[in-house]
């Protein structure tokens, strides 16, 4: 099924307002196993909507379209739309009444351009609007153009949301027929190139179903989805046993949230030394639900004080070692273990640019890690491409896997 | 000139990733006084891509493109845009040396499908990226389409920006003509309609500039456009009178860029104690370049042992006041102080929810800020709407905002 989105505002080509109403019907649709196959945002100009109406009618068998339903001079959906399928606007009584109810309800007096919200042209359905005054529209099968379904919507959220809900989404549930399930895969410390390599045979022995593969800075996400539950499954199997450990989870959890239910669930804790990620593992672990139930807190070790003084590290050894060290970061995971008696702790130490430490020993990129736990401490060390704030991001989440594989043992 | 952004990804029409490329382009566009006619996203389909760029080809004098230019499978933008130019794909010695210098800097084996972005086709001009493996591309009035341009971006943010920034813009901005002019003010702790209404006058006396007011959580951007720089200078003249301290600044800079350069101007320092912003304010301040010459450090202090071993909070205080309460705020900025040694310190608590606290005495929503510097400490309370992630990051605006001020005198 061809589903195609069409937004409607010059406002929506600007950073005034984003569209987010396409997202919210892409989850709606996302839930009964569609997607849409195309996304347009257009202007308030007549010929422009008129040509992208022709487009899509021609490729697409489902139409959604938001917004240019209200009751001033740049709202002309409904009329361009009823020009290209030949369709007379005539008063709909019942729509009129519904709107000068709308405003005595509000005890305002109704202005008279409104009544143009009352115009519904021959053939198509009136989708009734109880959150606002313009109503929705719905063909089928318009004569000129057999086997298209168009949706015009108001562009307010609430109401778009309300008109789909109730009337839309019942119509192409019928349409629909089988949903297609997804198979969400998150990998950690792996690169996208090297992921898509690695897993090219059990891709292709899989073949049936359609994959994709997203990096976002330390993530790789793969992706399937197909009408089959069974295949997704044995795909599943099959990559499980390939990923081993560099698989963080399977299903719609992130890194943070597998590794706090994780601790959660064995009744340990985490506590943070951050000295080049400043904060961000932090932030990035409090932004869960309920992360206060294993997360303890933790140092933001920007200044070398800040070392000795939160984490316990001694000054000898920041002086012989350097700050940007693996043995001040394995200083500092164990200090702040020490310090707050948690089960676990991570530090990180490194150089996120753009100019090199102070101290001249790492280069721009330079990130060490530590994870201390019940039976000792390890450290790795890395070196990141990119700007400040990529390496910073990469960093935060290499570390964090490596947390999570430490604790797999 | 008629500008058009065309996004691909099958991602791009989900909610998994949501287009971000096209806003920060339409405010670029903004600056130049120009705006986008129409956007559109689209999936990873050959055919689908062919299709629309053979639209956009008639229908647009500037394309801007971006994502598919990754070595995967499903990255085929350059390969589908040259078959319709009729332009043959070549290997760009220069692009492949790049991209093998890139990943022997990561000490890493180039994945052989990484070759894949050194092809180049025909009347391309290449855009090299300092900051990723893909170049973007660049065709100039194409023999079969006269009167066209075409830039094809990567779809990763970082890589886009930077391309777009030194290589697209411009020359886009030679076709472009008169230059439009900006003038940017950026307003702390004050409400976007209040802002609103209390500029009106203003607004209405400098009516021929091009105004706009954009919120975020817990910031304001008062922005306004002309031709002419006198009457940005006037307007900004009378605004800043307005305004007084509520004005974090004036042009780009950030409120944490606006802080650190003030704190490092005065040879002063920072340090942080927060709880219910579990580092997003040390990771906000990290994410500045140079930001270790003014900020410290600090503490993140989500358990109540975090709050007296690391801030040294009296545990008796804890118990009496609770953990979410102005006196353990002001306990907490004074005990980060001393322990840091620095010249201001800033502190939060409070509770961004979803559920009651713990303690039940903090209803979601709620938070205390303390400043402490020189000249005593002072503390504010709140509360703000919306679900956690809003809550953190207005409280963490807020927070900093308060600092300023208090730095103000």
């Amino acid at each position: 099924l061809r589903i195609e989105c069409i937004a409607i505002g010059t406002e929506l080509l600007t950073t005034t307002r984003v569209d987010t109403n396409s997202v919210w019907l892409a989850q709606r649709l996302a839930d009964l196993g569609l997607a849409f196959h195309r996304k347009t945002a257009v202007g308030d100009s007549r010929e422009d909507l008129r040509h992208l109406f022709l487009e899509a009618l021609h490729r697409s068998e489902f139409i959604v379209c938001t917004g240019g339903l209200g009751p001033t001079f740049d709202d002309f959906t409904k009329e361009v739309l009823a020009e290209i399928l030949g369709a007379p606007l005539e008063e709909d009584p019942t729509v009129r009444r519904e709107i000068e109810t709308f405003f005595k309800t509000l005890n305002r007096p109704m202005p008279l351009n409104n009544l143009k919200q009352a115009l519904v042209p021959a053939g198509a359905m009136v989708l009734h609007n109880p959150v606002g005054t313009a109503p929705g529209l719905y063909w089928e099968n318009p004569e000129d153009y057999p086997g298209r379904r168009i949706a015009l919507l108001p562009g307010v959220p609430r109401e778009m949301k309300h008109l789909w809900e109730y009337q839309v989404e019942p119509r192409l549930r019928e349409l629909a027929g089988r949903p297609i399930h997804t198979l969400r895969m998150l990998v950690g410390s792996v690169g996208e190139s090297a992921l898509e390599e690695r897993t090219t045979p059990l891709r292709q022995k899989h073949g049936r179903l359609d994959w994709t593969i997203l990096a976002s800075l330390g993530l790789v996400e793969l992706i399937a989805r197909s009408p089959e539950p069974a295949e997704l499954d044995a795909a599943r199997r099959d990559l499980e046993a390939e990923l081993g450990a560099d698989l963080i989870g399977v299903g719609s959890a992130s890194l943070e949230e597998t590794l706090l239910a994780k601790l959660a669930a064995r009744g340990e804790t985490l506590a943070l030394a951050e000295s080049m990620t400043g904060g961000l593992i932090a932030s990035r672990l409090s932004a869960i639900p309920g992360a206060s139930r294993a997360f303890l807190g933790g140092a933001v070790v920007y200044s070398p004080g800040a070392k000795t003084t939160l984490s316990d590290v001694d000054p000898a050894l920041l002086h012989s070692a350097g700050t940007v060290s693996e043995a001040c970061t394995r200083a500092l995971a164990e200090g702040i273990r020490t310090k707050l008696g948690s089960t676990w702790a991570l530090a990180v130490t490194g150089n996120a640019g753009p100019g090199e430490d102070p101290a001249g020993s790492a280069p721009v990129g330079t990130c060490h890690l530590a994870v201390s736990g019940p039976t000792g401490t390890r450290t790795q060390s890395h070196h990141f491409p990119g700007e400040r704030a990529a390496v910073q991001a990469r960093t935060a989440s290499w570390a964090l896997d490596f947390l999570r594989r430490t604790m797999l043992g």
